[in-house]
């Protein structure tokens, strides 16, 4: 397989979900897995979104900046960027967006990258303050997350779909973050409209996850929760 | 990571559930990822053994052959031999070996091989037929599985851990198989005992899950049944 088939996922949801929120792996080696992608800082510090092998932090405060290659994540996804299938969209709400996906293309049962850079009418992202240890769960620190909201901005909107029979080892259905222009505002969408914008789809024909294996929190965790779907979905969504 | 940190696996378990049998990777691009591994054949015809990059298959029939490079599977996994754990062991029940597993190592959250070579003193086996389009769910197919039985038997069996969390992707818990060094008994384990061996784990950092993007069927296939975990224990287990 090329590279860009591969999506590479460092940490597994569940992990997030009883709050191991512990950074397991540098930016440096997330980047060397891709240069597009998502996640969060060490201690569910805010938003990540990594564009053109730059890694930017949204913070719960709604400031951006750009992290260092020392800093760590404990959840990440990465790929190489090499759009699949391009399109350019007018006034579209997100919900008729991904009807569209999927009635345009077969693409239900596989992973698949969504990047759309243009003007949004509107956006509505959140992100989370950091965490101090013993760490909460992530349904509980969800709750203190901080709104912000924006309208007509240009930006890129980066995330992903996973069908939802990986629920628990992705945030199943669509999962995107967004960053504007002049890295001033963004973060994790919770909702969006598009004004103007160029929509590109990359499919992924493999799916690669890699566990921290060797951080005790993790390997010690009880990641067996009976309630992960709905956590997740309250935590998420 | 190190290539002996990988576990690869073509298809999801999910595809198996409602009747995608169709093979969709020839054994030749499966040994490309690994010499050592499980699976299945196309049309669920019988229980693949890989063992030294040999990919064997054991029929319905119960009868044991090698497998041809361009032949297909729709489903299998297979990681390069380089075990991280090893030790002798003697008179030991399955269920009693597994509980061992997890009291000596952390490894409940993460993926291993299991292999062990040696003496048993009891082995149970089944093996399903060929199956013929338009093929029946996995559940119904598994029925009509054959059951083997032999003590005293010198062979190897291999196979792998998934934790609970990861079912729907692979058969969660310890998934294994068995052949016997003479080449004329093996299958997928229902029960076994071990009388002397050495039992060798093999531990996995990331589990690249690849999948049949290409294959209409996959793309079309419904993959979300509600009674997923229900089915996938009726008939794995």
């Amino acid at each position: 397989m090329a590279k860009e088939d591969v999506l590479y996922q460092h940490g597994t949801l569940a992990l997030l979900v009883p709050g191991l929120y512990y950074g397991t792996q540098s930016i440096a080696d997330l980047l060397t897995h891709g240069d597009t992608g998502i996640g969060t800082a060490d201690g569910l510090d805010g938003e990540m979104v990594i564009l053109a092998g730059h890694a930017y932090q949204i913070s719960g405060k709604g400031t951006v900046r750009e992290m260092a290659s020392d800093e760590l994540t404990p959840f990440a996804n990465v790929h190489f960027d090499q759009p699949t299938n391009d399109y350019d969209r007018q006034n579209i709400s997100s919900a008729d967006l991904e009807k569209e996906i999927f009635a345009d293309h077969q693409f239900a049962n596989q992973f698949f990258a969504i990047k759309i850079h243009g003007t949004f009418s509107h956006v509505q992202t959140r992100a989370i303050d950091k965490q101090k240890p013993p760490y909460p769960p992530l349904a509980e620190a969800a709750k203190s997350q901080h709104v912000f909201e924006k309208d007509d901005v240009t930006g890129t909107l980066i995330g992903y779909y996973s069908p939802d029979l990986y629920q628990g080892t992705t945030s199943a259905g669509f999962h995107v973050h967004f960053l504007d222009d002049d890295h001033t505002f963004g973060g994790h969408i919770l909702a969006y409209a598009l004004t103007e914008g160029k929509v590109s789809l990359q499919t992924f024909s493999d799916f690669n996850l890699h566990l921290p294996v060797y951080d005790s929190h993790f390997v010690q965790a009880d990641l067996n929760d009976p309630e992960l779907d709905k956590q997740i979905k309250a935590a998420e969504h």
